[in-house]
Order: C-alpha cells, then structure tokens, then sequence
C-alpha cells in the first residue's frame, strides 16, 4: 500500500491490520516519552487548500511522534496566490525532499491527480464530498476500544445522522463500519442524501426517533448553516426537532450505546444536549485515537512496514 | 503549582524561587548549545486567540530549549472561525495529548475557564487587561540581575508611566514588584487610570516630571492610538509632552536608573528618544530575559519539580 | 564571510567553494537520513515581510537538516502591524538568541540595514529588484551538475530571458554567472530593461529567436501581469509571441541546453510549453539544488568554517 486516499484501498484484513497497528501506537502515545524514531529522516508534508488546523496538528502531531520531519503548506500564504498551478506547487514542494503529503482539498479526486505528479505517498485528509479515509478508520478504533469488538462489527447497529450528502465523513465511515460487518442506517431528510444510495450498503431512516432506542453507535455529523441558506433545510430548529441529540432522546438511548462526532460541534443544532453530561460519549476518544491511527498510517506507508504490504 | 494565570498564585517565596530558577536557565542560554532536555516528552500547546508574535516566539523558543514538542493553534485560522465554541476547541487540542496551554484572549478570565476543562497545566500569556504574569517575572527578573537585587526590592522606586486602565501589564507589574517590596509610583492622567485603585500598592504622580529625578526604575506602557480615537487623551502630542521621555526628562535621570518597556515600543510617543542611546535602557535584555523565564515557569510546572511544589 | 546578502560578497573562489560545499550537502540529502548535527545549537529565523512559502520552506528544511532550531516569522502576524519599527522588531526577535536571519523584504537595501542592528548573520532571501543571491548559487550549481561544468562557465552561452527590469534574480544570476566565466545575453522588450546596464556584463538581443538556437541555458523569468496593466507589455500573447517559450521554439533548442526558470512559473505566457515535457528542463532540480545550496550557505556562515572564512 503505497496510498490511502480512500477507504476503498482496503481490505477487510488491511483495515484491521491498521487497526492492530494503531493499538501498538496507542501504546506508544501513553508511555512518559511518547516517541519512536520509526520514521526518522522521512519527510511528511501537510498541503492543505482548506483550512483545518485540528487535523492538520492531529497528522503533525503523529509525524513528529514517529521522528518524521514535518512541513506545512497552507495554501493561504503561498504561490496558489499567485496563480500557480496545483501540478506546480506539488512538484516544487516534493523536489525539496518529502516523503508523504497529507493532501486536502474541497475538489474530490485531488489526492489521485497529484499523486501522479509525485513519488511520494499520499493521504487524503478530506477531498470535497468524497473521502476522509483516516477519519474513518480513528472512528473504527474508537468503536472496537470502547465496545470491545476486536473481531469486527458483526452485527452492530450504527445510525449515522445528518447532512450525508455533503459529507465525506459519512462516505468513508459507510464504507469502513460496512467492511467490519456492521448495519448501517442513515438517519437524514431527503434534502440531505444523495441523489442516489445504489450501492450503499445501508438503510435509511426518516428521523432520529426511528433508530435511537435501537443504535448501538450514534454518530452525528456537523449541521452547516449554509445548509439553511441553501434551502436544504427549512430552519435549524426544525432541523434539531426531528435530527437532533435532545436530553429526551439521550434518555432513550440504550445504556451501552455510544455517541460521536467528527467536530466541529454546532452545539444546539445537531448535539442539543451537553455531551460531557452522556455518559456513551466518546468524542473526546475520537480526536485522542486519531493521533494513534494517523501515527499506524503514516508508518504502513512510510515505515519499513511499507516494504512487505505492497498493495496498490 | 499547576497553573501560573496571575501573580496573585505566587508568595515572595515561589516569586523568586522561579527567579532563582531562571538564572539556572539563563545559564543554559548561555551555553553553545542551549538545550537541556528536562521537559523530553512533554508538549506545550501555544492557544492564541489575540496575535502577539513575539510572545509566542518566547514561549515556543523556551519549550523548544528544554526539548518539549510544541503545538501552535492560532485562532486566525481555527474552527473558532466555524463557530466552534471555546470548550470545544480546548478539549479537542487537548484530547491530542497536551501538558501545557500558553493561552492569549481578549477576554479577562479565560485562563480560568480553560483550567477547567483540561488537566493541562495554563500559562496566562495575557487576558484582557487583566494579567500577564510571565511578562511581570521577566520584568523582576531584569530589575534585579542590572541592579544586582538578589535579596528583593525593598527601598525601590519603580514609576510605571501610561495607560494603567488598560494594561495587563501593568497589573501584574505592580503585583510583582510590590510582592518583592518595590514602592510602585503609577504615573497616568486621570482618564488612563482605573476607575478604583483600593487594594493597589500604589502613589499616583500627576506627570513624569514629578518622578523622573527620583525614580530607580521607570516602566513605560506602550500608549496606543486607540485611546486618542477615545478622547482618553487630548493628543499623542500632548500626551508626550507630560507623560513622554524625552531627550530633556532622560537628562534628569539617575545614573543607575533602568529605562523598561514591554514592547512593542511607540517610538516618538512615550519613548521620544532612542533607546539605543539611554545608558540605563534595559528593553534588549528584558526580551532575552523572557525566554529563561518563560523555561524557569515551563519547568516548575512540568518539569520534576511539579511534584515538590504543591501550591494550587 | 559573515553575511550572503548580494554576489558582490563573493569572489569567484568564495562562490566556488559554495558550490562544493553544496556538492557535500546534496551528497547530505541523498542519505536514508539526511540530517547532519553541524549546526546543533544554532537558530536561524526567517524574517519575511514578503510572502514566499517556498522559499521559507526551502530555507527552514535547510536548517533543520543542519541540526539548527527554526524561528518563524511572519509579517502578515506580527507587531510589525500595530506601527512597531522595523529596528524594533530586529532587535526584539534577535535578543530571543538569533545566528542567523532569512531575510525577504519588498525594498532593497533592507538586509544592509539590519545587519547594523544585530551580530546575527544575514541570508539575503530577496530585497525588492535587488538581490536575491542562494537563487543565483543554487543556479550556478543546477548547470555545474547538469553540464558537468566544474571547472567554471568559460564559453558558456546563457540566455535570460524577461521582466530584468524587476528581477532580484535576474541581477544576481547575471554577477554570479559572469562570474564564473559564462557570456550572458539579456532578452526582453526595452520596457523590460533597466533605464541604463552601464557595467553589466551582458549582451542584449532583441527576442527569443535571436538566442534560441545558440544557447547553452536558457533561463526564463516569471512574467507578471502586473507589467501589463502598467503598460510596459501590450498584452501577455504578445509578450508570448516574442519572448515566450512555445513548442516551435523549444524544436530549436540545442541537444544539451538546459531550461531553467525559478518559479512560480506563468504556464501559457513565459512557459508557453508543458516544461515536464522538455527534456532540458531542469527546473524541478533547482528547487532540489535549493536546499543543497542554502544548507551551505548556513553551514559556511554559522559552522566551524565561519571562524576560517574571514571576508566580510
């Protein structure tokens, strides 16, 4: 495996594999020194065309616990000013010598078109509407730690809610929850599903009321207030009535179920109830396990690791 | 001691205990390798929600010196401009594996807030104009390496000249140099003073003539153009002419006195004369002096010694 | 050697001893770890009031191979807004513990003013029209290796073609080049030249046709479209017509003769041509080279060779 631009570069053995893997890295991140020099004297680079400072540091962050050297491009302060081209700014970064680009971008598909411009590895850390691989997978590892399910998912019952149209967190997660074994609903208004769900392999329900007595993971995507202005929406109040994660439908979930989300919240709109008050919350777990999996990926693809997958 | 938000956590004891440990940084400094890796394993997370710069330098610089990971999150390009709340936006940094924020913001009080929803240590590097505390040890600690001051302050004239109102500098200045036995003259118009000064260990001279031939140590606040637009002043020019040092007042000073200034200096305004030319002018060295502080403060509340201190 | 802020710094000895030392470092950056601890210790600071990522990062991934600690600083979030002076700024970042400042500034002459407000030394990184001399190195050593020419550029024929007028590289690139012994012909409209080359080693030809066929380098600069709001260019196909570098033209080439540009390159206008499908193209090299050549420049001014150099 040379990339991970979407979930789909996986197999059920190799997101697992990743999975062990951010295990041992999770390790790794508890100890008094929380470093190995697994990657020293590789390059990672974060090119990102859309602001993210919180993944951006999570990526950073697993770099520089490997030992790798980090390089941040962000496209605000730079050439892309002046007009370069995309091809021209990914080749003059990648002749100074790095390794791995952690790519994102609002176009979809831009993590394949550079990574024909480049030897280097590439992670897509959100492309439009299209995937955000690593999201999913420090979702996985956050589902099989807090319910025990090292064997996969077979059987669970995850209702993702909200905007699944526009997200790529829901497209990457549909497709990693699915390749666990898990049941997959989608809880959204029309407006918000895509145009078609051919080959999804999930259900769909018309309102948070329908599911939550019966989820086992409740994952809530952020609510865009553009979304409003938009008309896919009539109001967000409405949007919360029928969407939202009110304290009556907390007190309804069943006591093992867990509740997440990617972050931002839109507290109020989609978490109308204070999530440090639920005691399935693992919000906070998602953003911690999300260093451990960035360090199991960045190590897949750069460590020595790399020489014995050899997918792609 | 876990925190430092305000001069108002430290006692004259830990005040030049952590002074006492600055001049061990210092040396460090000094060093052809200033580096010492006390803090190997730890992270300090700078959280500025103002630009400043030349703080955060100062404090990345002494975490770095002491080989601690640093994490810079600045607002300008955050999810805070999402609409992400502050809770959020702390708990989620954290949540990457933080031990220590460095947190700027316009609003007084959100030191405190922060500490509540981490177990990070908090560094306040500047709250409204309420408290800067690293900035009043930096300031002790210049005072009393050039005057040789070793044993505290007692009989120490110091003349802080400007805008009192609204200086966070100021307040944590005045703390400081009292706590260490200073007799602090606050040299202001009316209109730049606060509404009370009850509880202040303060005299209030009317101009900086009243002070100028007497003063051991004079402090010049930085005075903004802010407070013209304000009416708080007549003029700039005005304002120099009673409250300015001028090539005439800086005549009048004693031999030994010390000429401070916290940056960024208004050349021309409270400081119409170049410094470079004042004899007594300690400005170059209070910024030097920040980065041992700042390592002295980094080491008492994650280093070793976290675990003998004990105050909180 | 105590600065690099202009080719005037440098004798032909001097400058190839640069290169060599280059040699070295490129060597240095084909490792498995390309990290040497030749400047442990060391911190060198960008100091750019010109936006310029690539360059930035070209300097920093430099320093960091060298061992040096980085300091970034960026005018876009300084004090340097809030009306601080330039000295003050100097001197405020210097006294944190500089050795070496990056500097990039819009006005010529900037990098001679600093270096008279602090012992750091001083890189150079672009002042106005003016300079901009590790371009100029790092051009020198991409033909030295391409063309195998180490012993010096006697007979070569180098060809710059565009904007001199306005080109901080274009003036260093032709010291350097003649330098070492190359024939360089300038080749741009009259608008594009400066008002007199009175001592400038150049010849002069009135378009690309003129040039294409004989020479050795061909050295494109970055047409901006600012030029022809100012009048000086009819319009950009024009300038294309006549200067630029077209397939027609590209056919003409020499067998060896290289194409070189320092980017952000103007695809349709100058580079009139796909330039990865040139097989002289050895633009992508020079941004590799630029690491190469900057680690030498570091390592020459702040390394143990710094105290045997003795120009300046």
């Amino acid at each position: 495996m040379k990339h991970l631009r979407s979930i789909e570069e996986l197999t059920p053995q190799s997101l697992v594999a990743l999975l062990d893997l951010a295990d041992h890295m999770a390790e790794v991140n508890a100890r008094s020194i929380p470093k190995v020099p697994a990657l020293r004297g590789k390059t990672v680079a974060s090119l990102f065309f859309e602001d993210s400072t919180r993944t951006r540091i999570s990526f950073e962050t697993a770099a520089k616990r490997l030992s790798a050297e980090t390089m941040t491009f962000s496209v605000s302060t730079s050439s892309v000013n002046k007009g370069e081209s995309l091809r021209d700014t990914v080749e003059t970064i990648a002749a100074m010598g790095v390794d791995a680009f952690i790519v994102r971008h609002k176009s979809s598909g831009v993590p394949w078109q550079i990574a024909r411009w480049t030897e280097a590895s590439i992670v897509n850390a959100g492309d439009g509407w299209h995937q955000h691989p690593t999201q999913a997978l420090l979702d996985c590892f956050t589902i099989r730690t807090a319910l025990n399910r090292r064997t996969g998912f077979d059987g669970l019952r995850i209702a993702i809610v909200g905007d699944i149209k526009h997200s790529r967190v829901a497209r990457s997660d549909v497709q990693a929850f699915a390749m666990l074994g898990a049941a997959v609903t989608l809880v959204a208004p029309p407006t918000l599903l895509p145009p078609s769900l051919d080959g999804w392999p999930v259900e769909v329900a018309p309102d948070l009321d329908a599911v939550i007595g019966e989820t086992d993971v409740l994952y809530l995507l952020r609510m865009q207030r553009e979304r409003m202005n938009e008309a896919l929406v009539p109001s967000l109040r409405e949007y919360t009535a029928r969407f939202g994660l009110t304290p009556e439908r907390a007190a309804r979930l069943q006591k093992h179920a867990l509740v997440m989300h990617p972050g931002p919240m839109n507290r109020g709109v989609e978490m109308a109830v204070d999530p440090s008050e639920l005691p399935g919350s693992v919000i906070t777990q998602q953003v911690t396990n999300g260093v451990a999996v960035r360090m199991a990926v960045l190590f897949h693809l750069l460590g020595s690791g790399a020489s014995t997958a050899g997918e792609e």
